[in-house]
């Protein structure tokens, strides 16, 4: 009945699905166990009539200009450039740390690049081999820095201390001798002007494409008849587990109205220093929306709930292998996204990873009969 | 696979999915042409971050104290009462006709119901029998009332002069000689106070409930399995339009957001003297959304497009009648809505149509082991 089932309507099945049915002219059903499109980038209004993220902040920026023209097919754009403060004792300061952290911090006036790579070698504590993410951070800033900025942010976060987590949990983090004071450098950065969920609809709205809310990859893998699966859920799961679970990190995210029209300077406030909460999301900030109240989120990492952050350790990455062998063999099933490759994506890199997985899968199914077609229909 | 195929997310196909999931604990599929539930009465954020009604704005009000009860299950309600006006050059006047509208347009200031009955009973020209909606209108208010709210009116919302049209149409709409300016008078009136798609979604919002969207009833009638089903799409469509096409009238909207927080002192302001749009909806009325802008909708009457309004003629109701007779012979699916029944019913309506069908469907296939599971997890 479909040429394809795509497990999954975030980001990677998305893509794949419009792809599909657009330039192969093949039938899609796309299939998700939540009640909407979108996956974890999905937005929604609340309550209040307040446009808000449901899994978290979600801040599009990317420095490939193929993956902005592929999604303005389906989105205009508002320019956003994404800052965040860190609450320091009564102090909030930028993050990641630049300049102007410094001198906030340490009562100074250090002019220039120089000066604040001179502050930082004075701290830096040298490492022969960067082993964790505490090696990482102490050799680049100092014990000191380490410590406000990181060590407990990150047990929160993973649950681990710092000694004993994978650099990779943090490399994208720069450390600035400027007063740039941008979350991100890429040359893009901008959210979708009406939201993500409008971007996913509509690039799902295709007549070749279907779709199939509050359903389970379990609930169709029989009884729906397809010749081919893009499946982008997680990998352990699309096989039972049969090695164990793969392990995620959580978020929960408990959301709030205030009868105010703005409660904080920035879109994210870090709050290295609290116990539970890591940081306190505003949206207005990240959405422009104009409105006499404003919604903001706490986020709480958590070990249970929907699967969010991969977990790299050497032994899940071994774990992870096993799954993807298994995947290997598995014909007629493309495996692709953030959970089935067990990799902490940002939104345009699984833009990227899934239109390079359409380019090999049209590669090598060649031109079927109805691929002729939709070559013609377009010339 | 599925115990039931359900075709259609609106009022109808929802009750019936959450009474069959939730009392029968039944296996059921949704289905629905849109990309969304909720059918006609969905409403959705538009562009400007304005709640609006996509297919018109959706009143709430009943009588009937049960389906408030039912409803309340997945809402909670926001009170508000519909007032309409009309413009009659240029001044606005209550719609329907009472008191304070005989007084603005007559420059008179009757002061009590008899005298206003006076009024009409003075300029009504009586009729032998009501066969028209024009000699409705005639026989209670006279010609000019009739030409000055309902003749121009009426050949818009039709396409056909009232000298042709069956009195039903408008047979809910009173005229009166107090000064209630009220457009309904049922006891319970109010809105879904978080929108009428999140009330849908709570009510499909049950494991045994999976969704399918953007797919029509023919891209599912075979291929995929099930016991019976409850059609509640047009029923002409059900049986491939054999018997040639139940017409409806339908409905164009043109929106547009306004850069000011309010358009016009009412939701719905009737224009039974312009020749084109036959009313003007401004949404935050309904929705008491508070917002800089403001959204509005100029409606158009219109022989294609969505069906909307089932066009009361004889000839119409016999066609239906032989549809009907097609519905009774076919095993194992239930016919029951607007669409199905050929009927303009109001939402109350057709929630005890759907729960009454529901009361039948329980009684006709009694207590199945899964119904028996159900009753017993419930006590």
């Amino acid at each position: 009945m479909f040429d394809w089932l795509v497990i999954g309507a975030g980001f990677a099945g998305s893509v794949l699905a419009e792809r599909l049915a657009r330039v192969r002219n093949e039938r899609v059903l796309v299939v998700d166990r939540r009640n909407h499109v979108g996956g974890a980038a999905h937005d929604h209004y609340d309550e209040a009539g307040l446009l808000v993220h449901r899994y978290g902040p979600h801040v599009f920026h990317t420095d490939d200009r193929s993956i902005v023209d592929y999604l303005s097919q389906f989105t205009e754009w508002r320019p956003y450039e994404h800052r965040v403060l860190a609450q320091v004792d009564d102090r909030l300061v930028p993050f990641p740390i630049n300049r102007t952290t410094i001198n906030a911090l340490y009562g100074l006036s250090l002019d220039d690049d120089e000066a604040v790579e001179t502050f930082f070698r004075a701290r830096a504590e040298p490492r022969a081999e960067i082993r964790t993410f505490e090696d990482l951070i102490v050799a680049r800033v100092g014990r000191e820095l380490y410590e406000t900025f990181f060590r407990d942010q990150a047990r929160k976060e993973w649950g681990l201390d710092p000694s004993a987590l994978d650099p990779s949990v943090v490399a994208r983090l720069p450390v600035r001798t400027n007063e740039d004071d941008r979350y991100f450098e890429d040359a893009f950065q901008c959210m979708p002007k009406h939201g993500y969920t409008r971007m996913f609809e509509r690039m799902l709205d295709h007549p070749n494409i279907k779709i199939m809310l509050q359903t389970d990859y379990a609930d169709v893998r029989r009884g729906i008849s397809f010749k081919r699966m893009i499946f982008t859920g997680s990998i352990d799961e699309f096989f039972d587990r049969r090695f164990g679970r793969l392990p995620y990190r959580s978020l929960r995210f408990e959301h709030r109205t205030i009868d105010a029209p703005r409660f904080q300077p920035a879109a994210v406030i870090e709050h290295p220093q609290t116990e539970a909460h890591t940081r306190v999301i505003e949206y207005k900030h990240l959405t422009g929306q104009e409105h006499p109240k404003t919604t903001i989120a706490y986020e709480y990492p958590s070990a249970e709930g929907e699967p969010c952050r991969p977990i790299p350790t050497p032994e899940n990455a071994a774990l992870f292998k096993r799954y993807e062998q298994l995947a290997r063999a598995t014909p007629n099933v493309w495996f692709v996204g953030r959970l089935a490759d067990y990799r902490s994506y940002e939104m345009d890199q699984v833009v990227a990873r899934a239109l390079a997985a359409f380019e090999k899968i049209d590669a090598a199914l060649g031109t079927g009969p109805k691929r002729a077609r939709a070559i013609m229909q377009a010339s």
